[in-house]
């Protein structure tokens, strides 16, 4: 039996899946208030060629459209991957109060892998755990960048 | 005679009493490719009522449309108050090579002000100088805020 926290990263994790099936860093996220999902968001990067097109800032603005405000208070954010610095950033803008990681990042992560900006005494600081089915999320990770390699071995011009 | 960083500054000054005019917390940025501006943008957050709206990141999206690309590597960025995590985060994954800003943010600063995600050991570091129409900026928000206390003032409902 999952827990409520397994439950909702499953959801982050089926979104991560259908960005690497679509060619991008699979990484995905959902916003969740009062028990349901309010924004669902994967990278798309590649596919808008947008700089800010994470899956966390993809949720945010699905949740900000769904509630009608850019103040994400009463919201428990899940991604598949430690946030990097613009997504910390722009949870931390949202005020949203709680956030479940699955996989460190160790080369970009902006809450605990390179550095921790809920820890730099801005003046909100969301409540952070790391690890929720952190094996399954790196994995999907693994899985796609070693796709890439192969391919690369196939047709060295991509 | 203005400098060229006085004069892009000029630009983005436009924009912030763009934003300060329609109720907005004035704040405005342009980017820069080869002395052509290729991204402007302003704080539209309550008009939107989206988190991400901030100056920056308006600038950055209007930049990806124009250049066709989520990297921004040979662009320079203009911005009349230092970045917050958010921005100086979206401005690390889009590659930008240096950043001018006006007013240092001591509250919301990620670029100096509270911490500076530029010195952390991510793997690109934007050159970085502070100050450029500094008076201008602070002089730009002061007002703003000032005129905020003064309708408070008037009429405590809003």
């Amino acid at each position: 039996m999952p827990t409520e926290q397994e439950h909702f990263m499953a959801q982050a994790l089926a979104l991560a899946e259908e960005a690497a099936a679509a060619g991008e860093v699979p990484v995905g996220c959902v916003i969740v208030r009062d028990g349901e999902i309010v924004g669902r968001g994967r990278n798309r990067r590649e596919e808008k060629q947008a700089t800010a097109s994470h899956a966390e800032m993809e949720a945010i603005a699905q949740a900000n459209a769904a509630l009608g405000t850019w103040r994400l208070e009463d919201c428990e954010l899940y991604v598949t991957l430690e946030p990097c610095p613009m997504c910390a950033g722009a949870i931390l803008n949202a005020r949203i109060r709680r956030v479940w990681y699955g996989a460190r990042d160790e080369a970009f992560g902006a809450c605990g892998g390179v550095t921790n900006l809920f820890m730099e005494g801005f003046p909100n600081r969301p409540a952070l755990v790391g690890g929720i089915l952190g094996e399954d999320c790196r994995r999907v990770l693994a899985d796609f960048f070693a796709g890439l390699r192969n391919k690369e071995k196939i047709d060295p011009q991509i």
